[in-house]
């Protein structure tokens, strides 16, 4: 298909300037002028990527503000293509361990065609009989967090309760099924009565509440969780996580994997309840999963063969085209998505 | 000295009722009718105790309020006298362990005598040779919670960079020193220049301020730790831990072992920068160390003999008489103790 000396089209979005508060799609511009050379220049050890998925992720609004102490990920520059994780097919190569042809996942741009100067950082996929979009999602960056964040942080034992925010999400859904697996008691939250169905129908959870129906979220809690909690994982923060201390068991844990209620804020919310870590001896931790990233293989193989056997679902959100890209982008701000947003780019 | 058969007066402190806020002293009260026999009742396993030092101790504030949910402390029964850890002669025993004229410390009343109906939460001092007030702090429980919350929970490495709140009294003063026995460089916070001086000056602290006078906490912490902070050793909470979460580094360690300035709070103060647990991988634990009892004559062997070579050193702030216990209590939660408060009952 690619003939490696035409010069083709390279559409891409780039984000214009940066922002504050919540984005907006008028952030963010579609771009049609660009043209690429389907080669890679000589002398570079690049690859060249036709990107088919990429990902929509909360983590991208960091990297649309600007930061006067570096963030955690280094901030986009305005004008110029977003970049984030996603899936592609090399095109051409000069990397000795990449060769045309390959499937790979990993930081690439927003645009049809990317050519990845470092492409030490992408990861060959391995399993190419499931749908490539899932190393945009179960098997990629969301994925391998949930398989981290819940059993290297979390240390689950089997009959333990344990409570997600954000569950029907990219994350949170398959934390709650790894959570089933390990013979755990498994409750989510969500944004609407379709995802909590989802939760209790399709994922397997024992119970599952509607939080923006709630208007006590530690009686919320305390309803679903008599006995109080052993582990959350947290992908909110702010009032659910002040309600969550409340219920929270001896010895529990806290795996703090994102507080997405708190991006787009300008000062953060307060939490008052942190009296409880103590009383509790609670053991919160962070982690980003960019760090563990030798687990890798451990995740896949895990996760691949439960797949198989059909122990694992996931659900996917998916935008259509580049132009769908920065909506979708932003709709998960808005609890939009209904399980992992990816956007196609092309299919194959 | 104890005549078994006397009836002799017992002197004790009582709390009148349950609070709210800060504790006063009328909220106690010292009554002088009681008498006590200097024998324990025949059929019994209890221990009569003199009781020499009594402790002083933030946590007593929990048990001066009535909770709904039980708390980590059982509450007080207004009427009845004040229990609290401190250091007695046996005067009586009827348990196998104790015998008449062996020194403890443990779980006692405010009150001259003390007859301790379960006596195997009691220790038996076994270095006498060493003041015996130090087994309200140094030796005693606010020194194995320096110990435990410090080597165990921060697992501390030399070189490491070290803050401490509340950090010239029972137990900040001791978590420096470890620190600084252990090679890392360490900074204390207090709320006077004579603390300041003394963590500096006698403790041997790298650094320290007092907090009164910083209208800016972040300002201060990012003079006094430009490279940022490994490990937090938490005794305040509030304002200082927001403070602290924007100066941890990569991978940092909070003990979260007290933080008095909620305590007498109706409603505590909102905690605002936990984003920085995740971005900055921070693990943050809380303990309580009548959970670690176990390691209890590890930390006594390791303390005593660094007391002995001269490389440890602890200050008291002792008050005489069980007149002032009530006084020297409340002081806790003005700062106004220099060093571990105590209060003598008798001095043998
Ligand atoms: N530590 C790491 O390395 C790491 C890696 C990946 C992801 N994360 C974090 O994990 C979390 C989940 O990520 P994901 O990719 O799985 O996203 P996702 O859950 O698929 O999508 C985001 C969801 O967050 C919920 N949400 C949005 N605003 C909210 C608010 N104000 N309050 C409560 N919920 C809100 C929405 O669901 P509802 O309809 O349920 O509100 C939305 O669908 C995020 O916090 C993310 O930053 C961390
Ligand atoms: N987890 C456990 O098992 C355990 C065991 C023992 C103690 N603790 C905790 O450890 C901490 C220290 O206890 P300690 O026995 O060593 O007490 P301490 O430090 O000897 O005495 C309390 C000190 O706290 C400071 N303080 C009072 N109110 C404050 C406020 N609003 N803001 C900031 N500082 C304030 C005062 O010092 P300044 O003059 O410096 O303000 C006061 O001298 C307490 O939080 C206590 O609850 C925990």
């Amino acid at each position: 298909m690619a003939n490696g000396e035409a010069e083709v089209r390279n559409k891409k979005v780039l984000l214009k300037h940066f922002i504050t508060g919540f984005p907006r799609e008028s952030d963010m511009e579609l771009v049609e002028s660009d043209t690429v050379r389907l080669k890679v220049p000589e002398g570079s050890t690049a690859v060249l990527l036709k990107n088919l998925y990429l990902s929509c992720d909360p983590y991208m609004r960091f990297r649309m503000s600007k930061h006067v102490e570096p963030s955690f990920v280094p901030d986009f520059t305005p004008g110029e293509v977003i970049s984030g994780s996603g899936v592609g097919k090399v095109v051409d190569s000069k990397h000795p361990d990449f060769k045309e042809g390959d499937y790979v996942w990993g930081m690439t741009g927003w645009e049809e065609y990317s050519l990845i100067t470092s492409p030490e950082g992408l990861v060959k996929i391995k399993y190419i009989d499931v749908p490539l979009s899932y190393y945009t999602g179960l098997l990629g960056m969301p994925g391998f967090t949930a398989y981290i964040g819940f059993f290297e942080i979390c240390k689950p034992k089997q009959g333990e309760f344990v409570f997600i925010s954000a569950a029907s999400g990219a994350v949170g859904q398959l934390v709650g099924q790894y959570a089933k697996l390990t013979g755990c008691y498994v409750v989510g939250s969500a944004g609407s009565d379709e995802k909590v169905s989802l939760l209790k129908h399709k994922f397997g959870f024992d119970d599952a509440f509607n939080y923006k129906k709630e208007n006590d979220l530690d009686a919320a809690l305390k309803r679903c969780f008599p006995e109080g909690i052993d582990i959350y994982f947290e992908n909110v923060g702010g009032a659910m996580l002040d309600a969550v201390l409340l219920n929270m068991r001896l010895h529990g844990r806290i795996s703090a994997c994102g507080m997405i209620s708190q991006y787009n804020l300008e000062e953060h919310e307060g939490v008052r309840n942190l009296l409880s870590i103590l009383a509790k001896r609670i053991r919160m931790e962070g982690f980003v999963v960019f760090d563990h990233y030798h687990n890798y293989s451990e995740f896949v193989e895990y996760t691949v063969s439960r797949l198989k056997e059909g122990k694992i679902t996931y659900l996917e959100d998916v935008a259509e085209g580049l132009e769908k890209a920065s909506g979708a982008l932003i709709g998960l701000f808005y609890g939009r998505n209904l399980g992992k947003q990816l956007v196609v780019v092309a299919r194959q």
